[in-house]
């Protein structure tokens, strides 16, 4: 994975204008992410595939690059729409450089895709260049679909959801562009017939829900260290998983109506200067010799400042949230789940493995097969 | 312009997938900035051009509706990045759904683009479709270049430009996709020769830099009813504009640091809740009996929570600003720019005109550089 990823920076950085002047305030931050620690589950999957499938890396390349920069690309503006605060072990890019320089980084590395798929004509032949440029838009609807769909949910704070609808969103938001997509640009590289790209995409679909299932229950269990995001990110975000699911679904009546209750709240926002001003002038007005009406104000004045008011989750909220999740055993269901997909794309892989001859790329593939299950316990 | 624009949203509309789940979720978010009051420049001049050049609109009609797109799409993410109130008379989309929902809107925006311009290979052939696509590509490489450079000076402070530092950022972030790429498809869909394509473009190219420059002069001095933004909402925003550069070299040194000084300052964010609700709270402290000091938390608490503390400009220094525009004649200097920019597209117009035969299309064209003239009275 570490070499496919280093082929790919190479050629994500062959796409990149060498203007001096936009070098500097453009192409740098549009490197950022690409840069940090990353797997580059992406490329790896597509430069495996389509060497498994007895064609050179060299063929895939530059859209190995194309589905990571897309990749880069939906990591930054989630960030934005997220308001996270890291990402890959360093500050989030608008945290760096501010929403507008993010949300413009975003765009170009979405619009800068395009020119690479076009110069494919010469590496693949046109035939699979068009094939492949209508495999990337397919792609990229599916993900804007996908993710309008969670953010429709989170927005109408919809919670009244079954495990296929989860399913079905997490296909279309990651799925297409991190498993489908990848192989299926892979056989259409490789020439592969209809039936057999159907197999291979069939396989990813299933890989990608067990992956995304098992990220969500490893949010939760996992430690920081291994995992290198924040314990229970999921839950301050209100992030819809099967998890959540299963326990709004087993649990009590009113359980159920305290856990959407919390659900509702926003995430707490970071703490800013401005707040910490605030807070200094009003412990110097508690001080005054006050009415108790006088009194109540500085306490309610107290609760405004720190963004309270606006109805923000409090730790104590996630830990129900969390006592709630174990009581119902809902990450053991959720991991159960994860496991019987992963158990499914196995099947899938060894269905593949009576036409894909063995070689060291297709063992790539099995172990990421073999990763999710490995992750499991 | 007016059946232009109908037949491009007509087009706009078939490229939405049907499908009844996204449909409203997505898909009507999409056609939200399209279907507002608006001129439709960019299909206009594009499926003009078209006709002027002796083929049908229908060969250009897809292509002019991507860039109707991407145009909005722009103005979705830089309404985020401006964090804008309004656009065409109501609500800026992440006003009425969220920053996250109007990120997500741009980005699919952006990424449906790609599938009518595939489909062009049907409309008008192999060669012009690839022709196409590689200038939308150019074209959108050019714009995220152009809106990053400003940024980039925003972010940084940066005041130090001439005119010309100026005109080559309009030309990157609005030109290339306002005025030269549409007439550049036309070109390519009418297979004129490449002399030719060039005299349209540069053409194209000195008719945006007029329309940009009237534009922020209009911004200035328009009537609100008449041009439909707020006046001197440049000024609040700070935006670089050949009024300010010019203002800003025409003043003595200690104008110059008191401008740029106000300059520097944050547009004021809109009241919220939580700020109206601090302030009525502090309103009942400041009944109590307070010491001096008290008193002067007060105070110092209210600048905090309506927000000055964070550097925000005030209606007095945007009237500074104003004041020093109107001593150094800078308005009437950016006017007169403008004119001769207009007066060379009308040469260059009339240089096309030994080419272009004479047609209602071509008055289409004449008619939007006598329009840069009639908006300077």
């Amino acid at each position: 994975m570490a070499d496919c990823r280093e082929v790919v920076i190479r050629e994500i950085r062959k796409m990149l204008p060498r203007s001096g002047r936009y070098e500097r305030i453009l192409y740098r931050l549009i490197l950022d992410y690409p840069l940090r620690e990353a797997k580059g589950l992406r490329p790896t999957l597509a430069i495996a595939t389509c060497r498994a499938l007895g064609h050179s890396a060299v063929s895939v390349t530059p859209t190995a690059a194309v589905l990571e920069l897309f990749h880069n690309a939906f990591l930054v503006h989630d960030d934005v729409e997220d308001e996270s605060e890291m990402r890959r072990g360093a500050p989030a890019l608008h945290q760096q450089h501010g929403v507008p320089i993010a949300v413009n980084v975003g765009d170009a590395m979405l619009c800068l895709a395009l020119e690479p798929l076009l110069g494919n004509v010469e590496v693949v032949g046109l035939g699979p260049a068009l094939l492949i440029l209508q495999a990337i838009a397919e792609m990229t609807r599916r993900t804007v679909e996908g993710q309008s769909l969670e953010l429709d949910w989170v927005k109408r704070g919809v919670w009244d959801l079954t495990d296929q609808d989860y399913v079905a969103m997490v296909v279309q938001k990651t799925g297409w562009y991190s498993f489908m997509t990848p192989v299926r640009v892979a056989a259409i590289v490789a020439g592969v017939d209809e039936a057999r790209t159907a197999a291979l995409v069939e396989f990813a679909r299933v890989l990608s829900v067990a992956f995304q299932i098992q990220d969500d229950v490893l949010n939760l269990r996992g430690d920081v260290g291994e995992y290198g995001k924040e314990i229970g990110g999921d839950l301050w975000e209100g992030k819809r998983t099967l998890i959540l699911l299963h326990m709004l679904r087993s649990a009590t009546a009113s359980e159920r109506t305290e856990a959407l209750a919390i659900l509702a709240l926003a995430r707490p926002r970071q703490p800013d200067r401005r707040k910490a001003a605030g807070l200094a002038l009003l412990a110097e007005l508690a001080r005054e010799s006050l009415s108790s009406a006088g009194r109540a104000a500085v306490r309610r004045l107290e609760t405004v400042l720190r963004g309270t008011a606006a109805g923000e989750k409090q730790v104590a909220d996630v830990r129900r949230l969390f006592a709630l999740i174990r009581k119902y055993d809902s990450l053991e269901y959720a991991a159960a789940v994860a496991r019987s997909w992963a158990a499914r794309s196995h099947q899938l892989f060894a269905g593949l493995c009576a036409w894909i001859p063995p070689s060291p790329h297709r063992d790539v593939i099995r172990s990421l097969v073999d990763f999710v299950h490995a992750r499991q316990r």
